[in-house]
């Protein structure tokens, strides 16, 4: 694990949530992005080197989806920048964390991801995130 | 607003999550401290220029107490650094949003803290945090 790469944010309506978390971070959204495979709207905002990803479901069942009616909005999963993705997968995995996928996936971001289990990290989702080159 | 300082996450027995986040993080916790006005036990790891904040209850139906009891564990609060604590709680109530307190309040970690309200916040509990010098 490196640092923190961004704090992922679960909303409703994410045109509101634009408007309302460029008022409280005193910054505008930079980037909007659809990741269809995932069925997810994202939008990010730079807050220093992090960055705070809100992420509304495009329909269709998506995890957020689920997330949102069972939780309601708010804060989603943490996202760790990792050099090596395989290599931190296989490190975490030999200290008894599961993944959700045994590959990694294409997301938002020009980022390959994978996810681990919340039920083994204290109820917090991760995601580790590698960057495409 | 400057950048994310950390992130709070609720958990139930500090000692046990001590160790599963040194596993996950690869790195140890280097602080604990008991803040008593809150009635929490926290301890912090560092990732990168972030740190993760972890927080236990030292009972008395402290607000995490409350938290864990109707959300169960998990990310609890991002928190931003501010330089000018005052300032800024000026500048988010002239946007809308409602400090939690009146007055900045004493944290963990040599800090003065303001909660804003999360049901101005999507439902995300923010901390701005100015250190004291």
């Amino acid at each position: 694990m490196k640092n923190i790469d961004h704090i992922g944010i679960a909303v409703k309506d994410i045109e509101k949530s634009n408007l309302l978390f460029k008022k409280l971070l005193n910054t505008p959204c930079y980037k909007i992005e659809e990741v269809k495979d995932q069925g997810i709207k994202t939008s990010f905002f730079k807050t220093g080197d992090q960055k705070i990803e809100l992420i509304a479901s495009l329909g269709n069942h998506s995890p957020i989806e689920s997330f949102l009616e069972k939780k309601g909005e708010g804060l989603h999963h943490i996202a760790f920048e990792v050099s090596d993705l395989k290599s931190e997968v296989k490190r975490l995995k030999s200290e008894g964390f599961i993944p959700i996928d045994e590959t990694p996936k294409r997301g938002a971001d020009n980022k390959m991801i994978v996810f681990l289990q919340p039920k083994n990290t204290n109820g917090v989702l991760i995601e580790l995130c590698q960057e495409i080159r």
